[in-house]
């Protein structure tokens, strides 16, 4: 497959013209720049040999004929994107399928969902086709200014068409930037994804009694701040036997009550959330966090109340066929310069998993960082990463028609 | 001294009424509650036998002639306050006085210092009058809506005459609620004060690294928040060693940032409180605590800095012979129900130590509650509270004139 390198990355910094901020970009779904990017998107699909196509909820395909693999990933960002984050893998998708077009390799596709960072509601483009949620619900969704998505997809005009058949596709894969500091630190240059994780969150409420902080001995105080952190580090000795080094759990949000100096705080709200990419980790971690959470509360004299707060989100493992493909893929272009890990960030990949084979690769995010202006990928990880997808993707399509 | 607990008991319900407001009492100083609950205090120092006088910064002596023991407290309240906060010290005084002059006792004197409650400053009143606040500096503070201490004074009109001469008084003492659960809690009725802690406070900001709690595995993670509880069991532990049963600490103030679920937090800032009644002590835990923060936040790749939010409050020891005549008076009155604690909250004794010997003597509050409606205690309790401060009165003037 006759890759060209100079073309994919000029093809890359021209979609990064369109909401172009500084070093980053600002290209939410449906807003003027996105759909001026699509109608870019489309044009180039033509010139690639192969059929644009955007259906109702304003995802771009790039059709080949017959059976295919689809390759690609999303073109919106989020308010204050990285120039990277999905765009990456949608031209990544066009130079394969256009390389494929001109060396005579395997039918390729490619797509570019739309409102993957979630202006209206999470993944919302590749959960319409994938039948995850229905179009007449998503209609409803609002962004933060009251807008619905039906009002926003009134934008496309002309250019929807019908949703494209699943059944067309044998498989798909998605390159991506980690948006994670695993490989940057590791000095590996490609990340075959194993699954991406799922999650768990609670809000906890531990009520104590506020005192003031000069009349009341340590003796008889039931601290609800204490309680928090006794609760921690408990429950990262509880975790040692149960995690791997790619479980992650984080209290991100905290609030005491009434939050001064002088007062001992009577009440403490935070956040718990959980991520792993097996549900039987995800679960034995949850029944820890109830016992220590019930154990240190007793001790500390205060009464915990647990609310969940968001749906449980279930791991999804990508498919051996395309891991072990983009595995051989990754060891014959990037020998010993590659790793197996999963994947702590959500993916349109998660939502196509219910439709078909899905595979994931990453490339390295410097510092780690992504949903920032900042983000970047060193120019030889774009093109090794490119690399790998082809090669790949030509060992998929070999694999899923046996 | 022929006390008469009724009379005293009917004067504290009779004060109450000015601001009544359920169980509690809104009393703010200068407010007109205040202004008529100070005119009716007058008539009754008037009626006891002893001379009225405002000060210009509002304070109400009920002065005997010639040397005389000062007895007192305060009768502002916090903006929704206690009934017996300041106004047991108050009348209790008043009650003494009383008894002393008809029963032919020694001269003793009152006050009700004003915005001890500290709606313009912090002890305002006592502080003038000590010499710690010059009126010129305490005119130009306001208060929550801006209002000047100088304008709000300008309410006592024809009321304000000069400073009263602290040479005229051979001590002073103090009876009060204790604002704090340990009489409550151990079923003693008196406590005789040692010293009324100092307080010191820092305001630490942790720097660590704001990430996506996804993608980041937990052994490259810098975590602002795991820092904070890591910091706070250390301390615990640190402090064994240094500490008193009496001694405290609060961390009562705490933001994370960016707060939020699914961020690993890159900063905390908090604050952190100690007290004790010994300088020594309070030193000591600087140390422990300066020593603990970085080796904690080295461990845990974190930068803090640390500022320190109030000019230190040194703790203010009472005088032995004070703490010897209520001890004595203690022991005669409520044998085994007593003790000698130190008070962690401030008073106007810690001005007036400044000045002269001080003493202070505390009665149970009822759950430990004060600076709400719901603060109380036992009858029997108010009325012990000035058999003993009767009793310590005579004591101290006999100690204090040899």
């Amino acid at each position: 497959m006759p890759l060209n390198p100079a073309r994919f990355l000029s093809d890359l910094h021209s979609l990064r013209q369109f909401g172009k901020d500084g070093h980053g970009v600002r290209r939410r779904a449906f807003t003027p720049e996105d759909l001026a990017a699509r109608d870019w998107l489309a044009e180039r699909i033509t010139a690639a040999g192969l059929e644009p196509h955007f259906d109702p909820a304003g995802n771009l395909f790039g059709l080949a004929p017959g059976t295919s693999l689809l390759l690609g990933s999303h073109s919106d960002t989020q308010p204050e994107g990285g120039w990277l984050d999905g765009a990456l893998g949608v031209i990544a998708a066009l130079e394969v399928a256009r390389a494929s077009v001109e060396g005579g390799g395997p039918p390729i596709s490619i797509v570019s969902f739309q409102d993957e960072e979630g202006r209206f509601g999470a993944l919302t483009g590749s959960s319409i086709w994938s039948g995850k949620l229905d179009l007449d619900q998503a209609d409803s969704l609002t962004d933060a200014d009251g807008l619905s998505f039906a009002k926003a997809r009134e934008t496309l005009g002309a250019r929807a068409g019908a949703f494209v058949d699943p059944a067309r596709f044998s498989g798909f894969l998605e390159l991506h930037i980690e948006q994670g500091p695993t490989l940057d630190q590791s000095g590996e240059a490609i990340g075959v994804v194993t699954g991406i994780v799922g999650s768990r969150q609670l809000q906890v409420t531990v009520e104590g009694q506020q005192n003031h902080a000069g009349t009341t001995p340590m003796a008889l105080r039931r601290d609800a701040f204490t309680m928090v952190t006794r609760f921690a580090t408990a429950l990262e000795q509880a975790f040692a036997n149960v995690v791997t080094p790619q479980t992650v759990w984080t209290i991100g949000q905290l609030q005491l009550h009434p939050n001064a100096p002088s007062i001992v705080p009577g009440r403490a709200v935070f956040t718990l959330q959980w991520r792993d990419v097996e549900s039987d980790r995800l679960e034995r971690m949850d029944q820890f966090i109830n016992d220590v959470l019930n154990t240190v509360a007793a001790e500390s004299g205060c009464n915990v109340t647990v609310e969940r707060l968001r749906q449980m989100l279930e791991p999804v493992p990508m498919d051996h066929r395309m891991q072990d493909a983009l595995s051989e893929a990754a060891e014959k272009i990037a020998p010993d310069r590659w790793r197996s890990m999963p994947s702590g960030a959500l993916h349109d990949a998660s939502n196509v998993a219910g439709l078909m084979p899905v595979g994931m690769l990453f490339v390295p995010s410097i510092n780690g960082v992504s949903h920032t202006f900042d983000e970047d990928t060193a120019e030889d990880d774009l093109v090794l990463g490119l690399r790998v997808l082809a090669d790949g993707a030509e060992r998929a399509s070999r694999a899923l028609s046996r």
